[in-house]
């Protein structure tokens, strides 16, 4: 992969990545997984946009994506990558092969923003100025801004942040950065902010598209596949039990409670919705320090069929979360990358398939979601 | 519920279901549900013609639905029911509240068909007569043959069953009783029975529909649930491991290799066709006398995420499986009911959402399978 | 059984069984038990005191034990009893058969002490007069009081208790009022009181045995199993996760945070103690109201092997808490009883087989716990 | 680990492990582990004799162990060990770490006995040589061959193999081997070979002690640790269901349904033995080719409470074999030199602890055998 290097003639257009929580689990993962799958290291399993329905020769090639971003830790993505190697989220020997890609890509990470450190105003143009300094240099057609930072606590009258006096969520001061450098947004974060007027009124008067929020990538996954199958088969869920097991830098800061809050928060909505009334059953997010990456997730679903009898079904699902998030991160940045090119703006609810709490839609139901994102890629081509 | 008695002036019409297997545990609990639903003593959870994509109003209501069938165990229906409320497939107050209408219903029971004893043609014209002389005796509009009968080994070269001469399988002879009495069938079993030339042929000789086969209940349900989300995912499905332990009547049967064998193979077929190619895994159904009538299945499912990432989910199934089952015979009675009514003949592949084996469709998937129901439904209607 | 009536010439000695609780789950499915078993109408599975090695001969009889306690509801042990049959924990048969015989144990119940609205001497006195008479009335050769009632929060400085001036668990008020009337104590609950130096005092000066504290049912119950597996393979056990949910009288007292610690803080101790060292792990109380009496507990246990080598147990226990409990109770109280009768006085530390948190004891191995309590019987016997 | 080098001065008493397999998975990760501990590259984890209760400065110590065998396998130790690495058994770090002791025990591999390729008499001999051979050059005082070969299939009238006319099982040949050249031996595979004749008057005739067979690290473990505690609690286990998916070369082994046969027996044996009368429910093992190395075992327990309560336990057990497989073959040999050194000789029925299938003994609980290992070891030292 070329991605961080001068530009060949004629090339095709090139898309920029710029993660915010770029040395990040996640964030990292997409980045030695897209130059892995580009150079032909690894198999493009995850990846949705390599589905023959999402037509993925019409899409950015992982090859013509550039990476950046913005971090508040000195740490470097290459150091990640071997910390994401030794515990099995990633094969030690393709970490190897793209160490030299990784330096590059650290090297276009910039300082992120640090509530308190710096008032709202002036963070959003030095962020946006990072963004639009890397579009020119790399001479990208387009930036997409990925926000894959530690989950923030959520807020309390979102309806009320309506301008830049005073404080903003971490996540909503990179959504206003990045429309004001002319860059779509994804939240891949629990994020109240695509939901804030200020960033809304932003993007609408930039003209650009965003999506969110908070990846669709395990028990919620499972959820939205099982949840209608008691709904068509008209069984009675009665309680539904979510417990979830996870280490890594996710599991440390879901240790605190405010930030865990936004988690079960986006993870409730989906079912009750999708049920149409609330559905009773507790819901634990758990750090165990010795998972790693690796997730473990038990749902205990109690239902009842005819004429009352009480039936069970039980989950045990055990998966590496940043593996499972990295390829949605890069299918997301495919198809952002073309709506915007293709002059959509505003909320893009057709990409809730990706979202355990969708903007702007309120379908659940994976099927469905499926469904409505192949019409919508459908309509993006022609 | 009136059902078994004299009818009223102006009655609305009414629907016979005619049970092949009439005192065993899905007939049975179909029977004592029908007629707890239709008197108000149970909710109509399950019942999948309830929900209102269906137009349950414009179905054949359980209240004018009237039961009998054939049986080769002398054992009555109301003993069976009983049976039933000790293992906790029904309630025991249900019972006693509909013990003389199931009394009824068993005398509207005949003797079944057993190989060997009869030959083909005599038990056609016989278990033909049986059924034209239950629609008669109650004025019925349309009867609808059910098969639930024990499962029946599978037959080795079906395209060579093109007559009555020569031994057909049990479920073949029936459905031909059926068809020569005007009624229409449903097996609701593992069974060649309805892709054997002879079947065929006289379904469309006498212009009738038919559906099957094997009912979608348990373990196979859930799959045709979760492997679309595999696929939608791209996420590659390495194993699935099934193991069913059953007791029951069901289970008694399916100790015996070559009756399991016609279920194993059903249940198969499925995951293959949603994944498009086949996912190796072992398969077992056990029987475990002390569990009754209650199933619990674990899967295991392996697959590989992205850079192939090794992950695992596990499912532990605790149902009841004539609870399941129950419904959904009754749901097939209203639904063929009514398309034997608006003229529909042959398969009907669009009711492939009740069964693992669906005849004449290739759809496995469950969200696909309700929107193709519910459109077939609407289709019905105009 | 003859229990609650008149006592016949030359009857062997009476036990009496005094419930603090008496109308709740446990000593209700305990009562219709011990009637059940001691009539011929149930086997004794479940009761340990019926193994050989415990000599069940030369202990009190059920047929010889009489039942009556305290409670703070109204509600009566009969209706409690339909309730336990309705939900599964008792058969309905057995209850209708026992029925007369619970209404003469319901004739034994007490006004309970509530907290507040008495003054603890006062209370102590009234309940010891209540003991005192049941004893007299039925001919007692010995009572043994067991509390089995709802569980109290934990007390902050116990070593402060040393007399009856100011506030007491309600427990300690209980074991008080037993002592005071020449009774033992057994604590089924999680509770404070039989280490408070003002209950410690009163039973070495009535030279009265007690045994407790909270009873060793289900989760465990399986870790003083397991858990010695691994320290005998010398397997790192490097977290233990413990979900617990469960329904009943028990779950909506344990919904109440304060009530839940005094759980998960006896359940805690034995397995650090069995390792040798604090083994971290979440662990959850969780209330499902639609489980009834019946416990789900899922535990996810991860170790490392050989090298380090990282592995997992996981368990899921699905079990009836009262029909666990209530032989436990029964086996303490013969066991207690013999005990008394053998002059045995203070804590008795062998039937730590019995409790997740042992008075007295600090094994909690289980292997270990029953030879400790077989030697212990065989020594009651010599 | 100065294992397969010169004698330095005064050096020790060293002893011989004689691996029959000796390329295989367990040999070479009990290899990589002895080496790996012994020099301090890794902890002592998973090893009982490291256990204080075992005295282990008074037993061989891991670096006075030398390693050689017989293996038919052409392919050697080092390369088993990176593939190990690759399969996450082992750390690849180890392994690099110890390359050049894995290619000198490579180096001490002879070619083993294939039936029908040389007459028993000739093979006996041949293979004594290899093992008399190893110790003269290395100059041991004792070597003990462990027998960690694949899986053979039962024999089906063991009590008429007399002598060496006439086919024996491979292990038989290997026993005798070791046997008429000095050295004790462990069966650590499912193998009739130590209740034969011809086997059992060598040892006694040479005076040598043998332990077996088929190590216990799985759900034989597990059961042999929770099936006590329902007995112990006077619970009624109804039935024990088992399913094993293993992948490997065991696996592949095993997916011969003659050479499952040996391990089914072995694991059944316990069970029943425990419980005391046999305990129902289906046991399968199932090759699944991607699960590599690792196992997950699902074990579903039905057992009634009081008055017929029915309840669950299920397991599911992710372990990787050959990690949990080798520590006990290196206790295995620590132990069995020692009760050479102290003379011992015959069936060694206290090490049932480590075996599914104990020599010698009819004990398989899991904490009773603990004791008599501890109490034997005890003698042994005195
Ligand atoms: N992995 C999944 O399956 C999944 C699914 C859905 C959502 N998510 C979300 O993705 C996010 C990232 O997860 P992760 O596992 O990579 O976490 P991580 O802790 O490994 O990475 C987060 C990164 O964000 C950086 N960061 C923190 N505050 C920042 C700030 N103010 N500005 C810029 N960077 C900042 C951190 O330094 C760190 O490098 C989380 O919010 C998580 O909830 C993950
Ligand atoms: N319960 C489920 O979830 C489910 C799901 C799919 C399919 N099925 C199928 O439904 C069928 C019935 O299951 P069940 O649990 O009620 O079994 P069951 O054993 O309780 O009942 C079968 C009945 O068929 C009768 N029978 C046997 N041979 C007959 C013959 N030749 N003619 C007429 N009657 C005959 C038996 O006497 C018995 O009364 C089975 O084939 C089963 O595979 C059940
Ligand atoms: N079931 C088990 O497996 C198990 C195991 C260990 C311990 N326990 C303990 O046993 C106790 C009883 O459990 P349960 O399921 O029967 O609960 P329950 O709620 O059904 O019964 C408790 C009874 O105690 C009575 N009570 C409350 N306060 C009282 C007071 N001040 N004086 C007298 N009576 C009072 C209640 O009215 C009720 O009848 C609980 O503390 C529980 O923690 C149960
Ligand atoms: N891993 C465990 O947890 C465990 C537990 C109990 C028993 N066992 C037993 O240990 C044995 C080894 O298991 P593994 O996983 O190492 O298997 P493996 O297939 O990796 O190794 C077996 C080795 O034996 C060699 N072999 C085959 N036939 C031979 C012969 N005739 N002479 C000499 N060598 C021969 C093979 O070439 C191979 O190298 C098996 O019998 C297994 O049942 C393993
Ligand atoms: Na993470
Ligand atoms: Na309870």
């Amino acid at each position: 992969m070329s991605s961080n290097e001068d530009v060949p003639v004629r090339a095709p257009e090139r898309t920029g990545v710029w993660f915010v929580g770029a040395r990040g689990s996640v964030a990292t993962t997409a980045v030695v997984g897209a130059l892995g799958v580009a150079q032909g290291l690894a198999p493009a399993t995850g990846l949705v946009t390599e589905l023959e329905e999402l037509d993925p020769d019409g899409l950015p090639q992982l090859v013509d994506l550039v990476f950046g971003g913005h971090d508040v830790n000195p740490q470097g993505v290459a150091k990640k990558a071997e910390s994401l190697a030794e515990g099995g989220v990633v094969p030690a020997a393709l970490v190897s092969a793209v160490a030299a890609d990784l330096e590059k890509v650290d090297a276009e990470v910039r300082p992120g923003y640090a509530p308190g450190e710096e008032d709202v105003a002036t963070a959003v143009q030095r962020l946006a100025d990072d963004i639009s300094d890397f579009r020119r240099r790399h001479d990208l057609a387009r930036v997409v801004v990925v926000d894959v930072a530690s989950t923030q606590p959520p807020v309390d009258h979102p309806e009320e942040l309506t301008d830049l006096d005073g404080p903003l969520p971490v996540g909503a001061v990179y959504a206003l950065a990045a429309f004001r450098s002319g860059a779509s947004f994804v939240s891949f974060t629990p994020s109240p902010c695509l939901r804030l007027p200020v960033v809304v009124d932003a993007a609408a008067r930039h003209g650009l598209p965003y999506a969110g929020c908070d990846g669709k990538t395990g028990e919620t996954l499972l959820k939205s596949a099982l949840a209608p199958m008691f709904v068509m088969r008209a069984l009675d869920l009665r309680s539904w039990t979510s417990v979830n097991l996870l280490g890594g830098g996710d599991g440390r800061t879901l240790a605190d409670p405010e930030a865990a809050r936004s988690k079960t928060v986006a993870k409730r909505s989906g079912l009750d919705a999708m049920v149409g009334r609330p559905v009773p059953g507790p819901m634990h997010i758990d750090q165990l320090e010795d998972l790693g990456e690796w997730k473990t997730a038990w749902d205990h679903v109690r239902f009842d069929g005819f004429l009352g009898t009480r039936m069970t079904l039980q989950l045990t699902w055990q998966g590496c979360d940043s593996a499972l998030a990295a390829p949605l991160v890069l299918d997301l940045v495919r198809l952002v990358s073309a709506a915007h090119a293709a002059g959509r703006s505003g909320a893009l609810p057709e990409l809730g398939f990706f979202f355990k709490d969708p903007v702007g839609g309120t379908e659940h139901r994976l099927t469905e979601q499926f469904h409505e994102l192949v019409a919508w890629r459908r309509g993006l081509a022609s």
